[in-house]
């Protein structure tokens, strides 16, 4: 460890430089009174804040939260009391229709070699996907697609196989979502795309940068025009092995079971809790994660982070005896993960009670270090949003971009509303993403905390300023 | 999860963004050509370094490698070997005086209640410390102490009791290490300061901003003027019980034991490796990390981390044929956690054999995602610097402070180096610093990486252009 006087000394520098810049870029006594607002919130979250707790709770009382799932049900009543002790005026569900997919008996599949041997493979079923015959499916061609452009031309060997959709995120990209969103259709599309063409089965590739044994799920959408096929994600590991063995054509047969179902939908439910502005109270200011998760772990960071940050959005201005001017509303969306259920209840109520969203916040990127926001706002909306982008150096967040809203939140839009999304440090998230890992442990309390200063905040001023 | 439709369109225009900010800002083709270059280090470490293998290695193989102790010359041996194995011209060992202490029977202690309960206390040993007699020490009164300017005003009530150093890290610092740098003394000076005025041993609350019961280690130092009284650190959360207590006058006594020895210095060595230059040999650049670490874990972070990508540097200059101007070495210190002795030995060294060092950066703040670099240098040689700084933002690096170097490295500033730090996010590492948490699983691969690469790319810069 550098020594501690040594970083004393910086340590001191950095701050004084930071607000140096933060009480500079500013004119007037409000703004210098937002700047000590913003430290006097995040001190608030990150000396006395139960966002930590809170996700403890959920993760260990209730644990995965499956849509569709009787542990959805109970996170709904445990987040339900969580916003009332918070300190919400107003706690109700918002009810919408879910999709109910179970995983059922354990998924289990192997590579048989030419020469006998047997692998067996790291892999988990996709949700949304229907299951194989209890004997599973095999075939001795595996085909093997690098791009969902290649498919089409793929006809006469997809037929009658498995396909290995084998399409890696870009380990160069520091944004790792920038890597997600250019692979992830092998998983959403590529499956009903390969079905179109003849494929009986589909392994694809685990959305991970790193190269280890554990499969990450995750939906797979079906196009209803094509059959549909047994779908699971094999570990990044074994996509290699797999791709190699292909290659030198040392594989007689793969063979996969799965036994998850689609059932019809179910009631779930959004629970919101809302503190009502004390001068422009049909002013609407959304800030907002998932409640569901995959089954496979807590879902610890997909999304619970995101919950309990909203949550602490409301118990900070509570606890700091903020009234605010408009209206906040901490929402905890169902169904994020298949359909958005949730999502287009939020929307059509909005709609239907002539609401007047004005800003809307997501966080759904994980609890890690804050780094940026990003906003999908007009040009001149951006520039009083440029304006706050100073106040909020000192706390990491260094970068407002334009892009914003997530896909609970983005919608708002629609109705007018400006939208962001909270950005953390991305580097850890596809680890932990719809998988095992996904679990309390892998959160840290400062992280959350500070991701949740800054959203309350950001929410702050604009329930002060409007937007 | 937000969508990744939406991820892949504000992917791209960061990346779009930053790509365009950093080739504007500079102007030419060299500078071009420097971007590029950056791109390609950055790139090869993330794909192919050999870093997060490395200290896989080094945690799992050898361990803990606390100064003095067998596993201390089994990490010599293996990163010797990992130099060779990453393409040094030149591996070889410098000899230096290191200490030995061992921690013997592990120590223990309660607290005694008025009402007859006793608390078992979660507690460590401070490195260098002394240890009690067999029976161990107690005492009926214990003496908290908020702020060692208080200790020398308390002289009647130390002496012959039991000293409570209770000063904690203050969570509102975003810089994690300006909270260890304003609070540490508690440990490092505290309990010889409280031996001067008559305490027969000290607790000192655990340097860690949260709030549980793991106790972290760390050198405590002796005044050999003054008494060596046996210290050990207790949790943050006992250190909040037992302030509770005293305030309400419950505690009825406090007896602890450790059975830790000081033995006479040993022989140890710095691990060091080079590629020489191929047009300036004689102008040294150093980067290194310390390869000692406490015994309570693995020393993933304090110092494996610095230590791998140290390594990585050299590695990457030979995986992509990059034939250094100037002399590269990495070196890895013995001894950064009590004495200093490797970094002592490495500047004598210097200085004797006349050396001509230009530049040294240190990694000694864990292997987290990076954020900054700071440097200690003149105001010339900081313009030469600043206009290094946007090539460095597309990977996280957005800032470039005054202050920089560390235990090690900071020394050379000496015989007229310009020292470097790098600084990366600061959220975890006090929950892992000294602590049995410090293990290779708390350690993230990409984060690790990321470091690396950016370290490798600003020695890059020095070994082309010099300073």
């Amino acid at each position: 460890m550098l020594s501690a006087k040594f970083f004393k000394k910086i340590g001191m520098k950095t701050f004084v430089l930071c607000f140096v810049f933060a009480c500079c870029s500013f004119s007037g006594w409000a703004q210098n009174n937002d700047s000590m607002m913003v430290k006097k919130i995040v001190d608030e979250v990150l000396i006395n804040g139960h966002s930590y707790n809170n996700l403890r709770k959920l993760c260990k009382d209730v644990g995965q939260r499956l849509s569709g799932s009787e542990n959805f049900l109970k996170a709904v009543q445990l987040t339900s009391k969580m916003m009332k002790d918070a300190g919400a005026d107003t706690v109700y569900l918002q009810e919408c229709s879910i999709p109910h997919w179970v995983r059922g008996e354990k998924e289990k599949g192997e590579i048989t070699f030419k020469n006998g041997k047997k692998y067996q493979l790291h892999l988990t079923a996709l949700g949304n996907s229907v299951g194989t015959p209890q004997q599973g499916i095999s075939s001795a061609k595996i085909i093997e697609v690098k791009s969902l452009s290649d498919i089409p031309k793929m006809a006469n060997e997809l037929k009658g196989n498995i396909v290995f959709l084998n399409i890696p995120m870009n380990p160069t990209y520091i944004n790792t979502f920038r890597a997600y969103g250019e692979s992830a259709s092998s998983r959403t599309r590529g499956p009903s795309l390969a079905a179109k063409y003849g494929a009986i089965g589909a392994l694809v590739r685990t959305l991970g940068v790193n190269i280890n044994d554990i499969p990450h799920t995750g939906v797979t959408r079906y196009n209803d025009s094509f059959p549909k096929i047994p779908a699971v994600a094999i570990s990044t590991n074994d996509a290699e092995i797999l791709s190699k063995e292909l290659k030198n054509n040392q594989v007689k047969s793969v063979w996969f079971f799965s036994g998850c179902k689609i059932l019809p939908n179910v009631i779930g439910y959004n629970v919101v809790g809302e503190i009502r502005g004390s001068e422009f109270p049909k002013e609407i200011i959304t800030v907002g994660g998932h409640l569901d998760s995959w089954d496979l772990a807590e879902g610890a960071n997909d999304d619970g982070s995101g919950v309990v940050q909203s949550i602490e959005v409301l118990q900070t201005f509570k606890s700091l005896g903020i009234h605010p001017k408009r209206t906040i509303r901490a929402v905890l969306f169902a169904d994020e993960e298949m359909t958005g259920g949730g999502s287009d209840a939020y929307l059509s109520n909005a709609i239907t009670n002539k609401e007047h969203h004005i800003f809307g916040l997501e966080s759904d990127a994980g609890g890690f270090s804050p780094r940026a926001f990003g906003f999908d706002a007009s040009d001149e909306k951006m520039k009083t949003i440029e304006g706050w982008k100073p106040l909020f150096y000192p706390y990491g967040v260094y970068e407002f971009y334009r892009g914003g809203g997530g896909a609970d939140i983005g919608p708002l839009k629609k109705i007018g509303a400006t939208v962001a999304g909270l950005m953390p440090d991305s580097q850890r998230y596809f680890d932990i993403h719809h998988a095992t890992t996904d679990v309390f442990e892998n959160v840290s309390e400062r992280e959350l905390k500070l991701g949740a200063g800054v959203m309350a905040a950001l929410i702050y001023l604009v329930s002060e300023y409007g937007i």
